[in-house]
């Protein structure tokens, strides 16, 4: 029996932070742009505000956003993705195709 | 303030499903080509064995995998990626391209 190359732990690591629940979602929502923090409450509404502040806090840690926060009354926060971030879209992007080839439209599902 | 578009639901499924703990250790894997569980195992040490069935097992539900058992002494299981599951390289490998990219090598990180 053959042995198989080891999966890189790089990857592993990567596929993992990006697919932890809500990060995709909030990187995908990023990629448009920079939101505010109700912007992305919104595009994403399953989403609790204790779960999105953890993983915007978790994904600045991990260097894909960066959190602005403008002096305006009522203050402004204002979270925007890094070049790291960035360049995960190619990635994201794929996923998507991929996704839109193969996973059911929820109208389709519920109906099933 | 404009509202966001919002995050494509099938788009939201299919990230979070590769990147469910230790699923894209496992696609990756098998992009190289059917392998034996002994050799998924190899491939991925960190992995439990009780991880690795119910894993296996959630890709063959998905659609992702199938099973083959060969009648041969001991009995062979094999595990091959469907059509739907090779269609992934293009995510899996953008990645991995990513995480060269991005994601600092373990020996640099040990020694951090």
């Amino acid at each position: 029996m053959e042995p198989l190359p080891l999966v890189c732990s790089r990857y592993h690591a990567a596929v993992e932070l990006i697919g932890r629940r809500w990060n995709g979602a909030i990187l995908r929502a990023l990629l448009d742009g920079p939101a505010r923090y109700a912007q992305l409450r919104e595009a994403i509404p399953q989403i609790s505000d204790r779960m999105l502040s953890e993983r915007l806090r978790e994904l600045e840690t991990e260097g894909l956003l960066t959190r602005h926060v403008a002096a305006d009354a009522p203050v402004r926060v204002e979270y925007q993705l890094t070049g790291k971030g960035r360049d995960l879209e190619k990635a994201i992007m794929a996923i998507a195709d991929w996704a839109t080839r193969y996973v059911p439209a929820p109208a389709l599902r519920d109906s099933a």
